[in-house]
């Protein structure tokens, strides 16, 4: 059986295309399982998978949950909330302390970017990171492509525009890394007070006007804008920003051209997208989703296999 | 095998007499599952429910859960604490995300009547509503009757009183209705403030005195004085409440005929029930939380073999 | 088959040396079950535990939900965050509702000393104590016992000094109660605020000096410092205490003896421990954190066993 370059899954930055390659081959199998009427397979039966998240989310936790019990393994879910983190407990201590319990694998969000790598080099189980601060959310850059080989056969060669609030995502960083790694050509589009300084020193083109980015692109990434990460007042308003920087269907219909629209979620309906817009056929957002939960399984499976 | 008229459980409004007869069947079945050693049957193996609550409950979710799992159903969580609903999603987008992962029933909570209506016209999965702000509680009512059946034998034919706050109980009106379609006779029963001004278009009998409701019933079902929904001093005071709506056991003991109290919980011991009242020989309050996991069994079992 | 004494575990109190013995030996064959790479057994499958927290609390949670879990029980949690308790309901009235949906054995952790033995009375399910406010808490005694008899062979004729807060802790009275049943020695060390003032009724040693207390033991177990828990400034600083009565690795190399380091976690490094004591050989607070899951099999399965 191929196996992964690594044992846990820190970051797109950790890995390799061949890596990438098996997680969507292996994606694809679990796919068609969660196409049949019995969604369920033994692979990870007594396997004992801690979700531990340090930040509050939905989403990724949920897609997680449902992987690991797709794979039939045996889940604790523990959240910061309410836990010893609140009375002091370091990371590490939290960490050593489920694992003592005799739990195999870990997946972790924390707000702190790094807390994975510094982890994997402390524990014996295999960690993956669901989500690090600003820095790296490696498993919705893996559904993000995977979605796009599975709506445009291969992302070699494509051209992805990442559009909004560069600087406080996660993804896009993740995204910027993994489309690279598949030979797409990325750009990113947003305001200054949103892009990072040195954003073109990954190679990526930059857009300040999102129907240059539109007309460029194959696909369109469009990010959330994290009301609650801004602190700082980085654009004027949010009308504002709905105004220059959001998205409706009638921008892309008039493009004389396919065009792929993506977005991570939870959107924000008359802000970065019009509700024409994320419903209108152009949208691939809710099979990202559905995707989400095979590339997780698949991801789970093989780092399982690493031991 | 014999099958229910609807593909979701909105409200006691939408279904029919049958289909309350036929969920009574099989919720005698299931009661005889959970009374033996091996409290589970594989009827809803691979079948994945999500638990979708936009307001807190414990009973109800509670319940819910033991009769997923009793029934070997995949169970996942979703609470509106902490979620990407705070983020301002929308409830369309929050369950489309949802039911992405492949999900076959929602059982929803949530604070806006008409809710579960509304998504039942968008998505594919079955609903199953689990109170909707102060429309309807389906479920209760369905547990409240099977109860009363139990007790009494049948429900046709028995006058029941409801006793309490009417107008913010989402559990009053679907016992109306289901209480009706069996062919009972119904009673409200509170201080004028808390009965919903055209509450006599329903075909209900109105008491102002609560003496005189427990002469008339056959059942009082005692509704809980909600506090948290009540900001417009709706009475002067819970001791005032107590003294003139609160019942007690000597006020059932002197009824020169047998009479069955219930009450949906939580209770407010001291309120609208003495503690000899709700422990009394009268009370079948437990027999209800009991039924509750039978009767959901019996519901998302007879929707899940609707497809 | 040998039988505990007992159908609750309430506290150590209530329990014998037999009892104990049993426990032990019944955790050494969980222990082997939990090094095997299948590390579950099908012993309580069919047996309905729910996990009633009406505290905060995560590892001793997450420790009895997966030995309930490598156990193949079916599990509920009911935390009392959004409960119904927050509605006035009584203790009773909350766990006759969990009962009512066919619930076997209640795990408890309630602010009120008392409440599981008062529970006891009044229901059929077997309870096991949690944590009862500052009273006891069982479990973690038998674990620290379990860790110090497969440290040091066994428990009778040791020296075991208790380290920092005993008043607040329930840690230190099961802990005291258990090492005297076994035929131990016990002191206990701390200032002279956070030791209660008729603790030497309980016929253990008193010391004011760390260093006297750790030259005179085999074992210091180490509590934690709840800041939680103390309004009353019962000592000047945190920066104080950790000055005169903190353990660093120093302190404990330079004995002229072989010594054992536990606590119960979570721990404030730099508080009562530094982290070069915490990480050092002397310690076996993750062992103490493993032994925690073996102790909770055996007892969920003995108590399970007498119905």
């Amino acid at each position: 059986m191929q196996q992964l370059s690594v044992r846990h899954l820190l970051g797109i930055k950790e890995i390799t295309p061949q890596d990438i390659q098996l997680i969507f081959e292996t994606a694809d199998q679990f796919k068609e399982v969660l196409n049949r009427p019995i969604k369920k397979v033994p692979s990870l039966r007594d396997v004992t998978i801690a979700n531990v998240f340090f930040e509050n989310s939905t989403r990724t936790k949920l897609s997680f949950e449902l992987a690991e019990k797709r794979l039939s393994a045996d889940v604790i879910n523990f959240s910061a909330s309410g836990s010893s983190v609140k009375k002091g407990e370091t990371l590490l201590d939290t960490v050593n302390n489920i694992l003592s319990m005799k739990v195999d694998m870990i997946v972790m969000r924390h707000s702190s970017p790094g807390a994975p790598h510094f982890l994997s080099r402390k524990i014996q189980a295999n960690i993956v990171n669901a989500g690090d601060g600003t820095h790296e959310h490696p498993t919705q850059a893996l559904l993000d492509s995977f979605s796009i080989r599975q709506k445009l056969g291969e992302v070699a060669g494509k051209k992805i525009a990442i559009i909004g609030d560069i600087t406080h995502s996660r993804v896009a960083l993740s995204n910027i890394f993994a489309l690279q790694m598949q030979g797409a050509e990325v750009a990113v589009c947003g305001p200054p007070t949103l892009l990072p300084k040195h954003i073109g020193d990954l190679g990526v083109k930059i857009f300040w006007n999102v129907r240059e980015a539109l007309q460029w692109c194959d696909v369109a990434n469009v990010l959330r804008i994290q009301l609650e990460r801004q602190q700082g007042k980085l654009f004027p308003s949010l009308r504002e920003y709905a105004l220059y920087f959001g998205i409706n269907k009638k921008m892309l219909d008039e493009l004389d051209k396919e065009i792929v629209l993506m977005h991570p979620g939870p959107i924000n309906r008359g802000v970065e997208l019009t509700s024409d817009a994320a419903d209108s056929h152009h949208s691939i957002i809710l099979d990202q989703v559905e995707n989400g939960v095979a590339i997780r399984m698949a991801v789970l499976y093989l780092l399982a296999s690493k031991g």
